[in-house]
């Protein structure tokens, strides 16, 4: 399983930006800030700039945009997002006050929710501060895309980004499918020399739905895990 | 942030008792305890009592309330104590059993859930006994108003309610308002002096609604926090 | 309470074995693996085998089978199961992908999830790898009967069914009712000799409803407990 003896030098995660360089096709990563002051330009959006940096960091090619706490408004550009993107990841409005939609909206839209990695954004955040359990981020899953929330302010998104990364990068694999658990090839498997250009999809690919699996890289074999 | 960093010698939910004291305005708290037993006079209800003088040493004013297992009447008990208080915390009836319906009152009267608040509970209490993980407790928001749910025994409610103690100051403050992320003034945030009095709501004072919120006290500004 | 104090030499679970030992009537589990491969006879059934053994070993009589990652035939296959058993425990389905569809089955033929021993499988199983935050397994009850997923990998299966072992007897002794909260005899509580051979339940038992209580057995009384 990867990355999961203590002998394994090497994480999938580690290797992505140097197995990536040279790819003609990167992956990429939308990148969307809620927040009514950012929308209106009274504020800089300096969280999502953070995670940019971070995803930048990380080899994607990233894309950003600013909406307001309008939860409508959100839906609509997640859903937009998700057909260009494998990860859109979301910052802002995860907050208590009924101002704060990012969760609901994301519920919304998300096919399924992924609990643990929201659990485990605040189970890692608790250890810096206990206000990171008023985060009511959520994480799912829509057609191949992988939708994460993060807070607000820039450095719980960071806490919150770094605590999904070491699993991001199987995630999004997995994600790219196929899914045929009956595959001729388990061999190939979650711990195959699979290429992360898998995970890059070109902006005009239509939106996939569960119902209609695109096919997926048959390099990236979608194994049950370990842990799955 | 509040009560991030080490350094920081006085949280604000330590403070509260001494800034509260002489203020013609107490912020009040509900304590609703769902037991068929303790409803029918058959048993003391020794959790109620607790979690009562626990609310009281942090400065709340407490009213309390007994009422069967019974998923109507819990739910009527909480929409009526949400009138009135802030803060709603119920103790007992989060079991296993059919008979144990106080999360799906819960449920059925927030407007949204606040998960990280009942991970934080069963995480600190699966420290003490794995049996902390069987308790099926919720916390959600309705309106301006926190509610928070408890197991039915004296110590599992106290730990699961110390769990929460940290961040409850800073939960109230900013469920009281205003909930504009464009407000004028990001400056005051909530690391600002702003007074625990503005949790408090007079008892006449109508529901407030998500889509009426009700305009908050200025000095409390509820801002994007670190991990929000 | 059952296993908290550090006093308590003897925790309950540990004593099904021997206090099951000699009884005519076994409790008894079904462990379902949903896989594709598996029911396709392409693929050996390691992971179920592995939890049938961890269930044996802990005096239970178990009962097997595989079907394919179908939403509608693994909701099919937990509803028959819960009919005859008190314990059903799937393995397999909970990964990220739209095949993944063991915790949307279950989340549909359950009367109530039990969210922490869902949270105390991942916390474990962060501790051996990030990757168990992947699994998206829901635990749940129908009527008396408890439902537990489990990943799809022999290892992590037993990682996370190990999460969860110390408060199964518990867990299923309070299902197996009665549930009045009201009893008569508080004293008897969930610390009394109650057998576990309680939890068992002849195969030809129609399946209890939770509008529709099965009388339980008089020794045990489900009390609310520290943390329920």
């Amino acid at each position: 399983m990867t990355g999961q003896g203590s002998a394994d030098g090497g994480r999938r995660g580690e290797e992505v930006p140097s197995s990536d360089a040279g790819s003609s096709v990167r992956r990429s990563a939308f990148v969307l800030t809620a927040s009514d002051r950012g929308a209106a330009g009274a504020r800089e959006d300096s969280a999502g700039a953070a995670v940019e940096d971070r995803l930048t960091g990380l080899g994607f090619a990233v894309e950003r945009a600013v909406v307001p706490d309008e939860q409508v408004g959100i839906e609509a550009a997640i859903r937009e997002a998700a057909v260009r993107h494998l990860l859109v990841v979301t910052t802002g409005g995860t907050g208590l006050t009924p101002r704060d939609v990012t969760p609901q909206a994301t519920l919304a839209v998300i096919d399924y929710a992924v609990p643990g990695l929201a659990e485990a954004m605040r189970a890692e955040g608790r250890q810096h501060t206990p206000m990171a359990d008023l985060s009511r981020a959520v994480v799912g899953v829509r057609g191949h895309t992988l939708i994460v929330n993060l807070p607000g302010s820039p450095r719980g998104a960071i806490e919150s980004l770094n605590a999904v990364v070491p699993v991001l990068d199987h995630a999004l694999e997995t994600l790219a499918g196929p899914f045929d658990h009956g595959s001729s090839s388990p061999e190939a498997g979650a711990d195959g020399p699979a290429s992360v250009a898998a995970t890059a999809m070109p902006p005009s690919q239509p939106l996939p739905t569960p119902t209609d699996p695109v096919a997926g890289d048959p390099r990236v074999v979608a194994e049950p895990d370990e842990h799955e």
